[in-house]
């Protein structure tokens, strides 16, 4: 998606070869006119998959996904990283072990909301090893649901995520896939691709 | 906003006197629709207020702000409960107690988002005792900027946050007011009114 990779190169900052900060529009500050696009990308990609349901995780996640639950007609639903004081102990559970903050967490979604039927959009801001992503779809396979498919705004992809994911059988799909940090540059995958690289 | 009251009504639970569920579209389930429209009618109340900023906070806060900063045509900034790993040391950080959880947080946003000059409409999902009110306006009066206004989606009428907002001279609009939960049942400020009550 061309309008979020000229955001990424104009507005992103590389922090270390592995770490791309974009507080600038979409994790802290959120441009809405980009996100209201990426949800609408998002709902045209997955347009013939009937999805019932999309399913983010707090927080970054609400954005990107808000005009693809709008746009696909369907409720938004986003995973608690801890447990509200009105959340019951009808819930299910997975745990996200977190590479960079070195800890798991479990994330959880209430029974009542994601049903044995449902075909669920999985929608997240980033994907890099793909703990958040494949603890999403553990919470969609205990409901008996279907994962119809799996958004990401934006993909490292010289980390294993995507791989991991496809070797379980999931379609992926990523708006800007960064092959490469190195130098304080980031470089995109079709880049590589349209410059015989 | 009748809409808003009657998903209150239809689809909240009343936990206690105190505790309103509303996990079925606000705050876990999002209902889009319903988000969105509240968002347009804050973008619609505030609209001669030459906002240049909307801040809310992490996570409810996110889905009934985003309609608003794109009606309004601004950034959306959301304060953050827990320092991102990329957030550096330049930010602006406010302690705002719980009183549900008894204990004290704090809430930063970097301070390149917030710069004097701004006009900035405050939205958050719920007013109680005000507390994560005020702590949004210490932060836009650090940053030297002009608080526009608060949009609130549920007040609890029966705290005193409003008043202490009021008091220090903020408006308050709040789009579903409710006077009481106690026996079950919510009751909304302006049923009272038109009931002469």
């Amino acid at each position: 998606m061309e309008q979020l990779k000229q955001a990424i190169r104009d507005r992103g900052k590389v922090l270390s070869s592995n770490v791309l900060k974009v507080d600038t529009f979409l994790n802290h500050q959120v441009d809405v006119n980009l996100m209201a696009a990426v949800g609408q990308e998002f709902a045209h990609l997955f347009k013939n998959e009937k999805i019932t349901k999309v399913l983010t995780i707090e927080s970054s996640g609400i954005a990107p996904s808000f005009m693809a639950a709008s746009t696909l007609g369907t409720p938004l639903i986003f995973a608690r990283k801890k447990k509200s004081l009105t959340m019951n102990d009808n819930v299910f559970v997975s745990k996200v072990y977190s590479f960079t903050k070195q800890e798991t967490n479990e994330i959880t979604v209430s029974k009542d909301f994601l049903l044995p039927g449902d075909s669920v959009l999985i929608i997240d801001d980033f994907l890099a090893n793909g703990q958040a992503a494949l603890g999403l779809v553990d919470i969609v396979k205990q409901a008996g649901a279907k994962v119809a498919g799996i958004g990401i705004v934006i993909e490292k992809s010289f980390q294993d995520g995507r791989s991991k994911l496809e070797e379980a059988g999931y379609r992926v799909e990523s708006l800007a896939r960064v092959h490469s940090l190195e130098n304080g540059q980031v470089t995109f995958v079709d880049e590589l691709i349209s410059n015989n690289l």
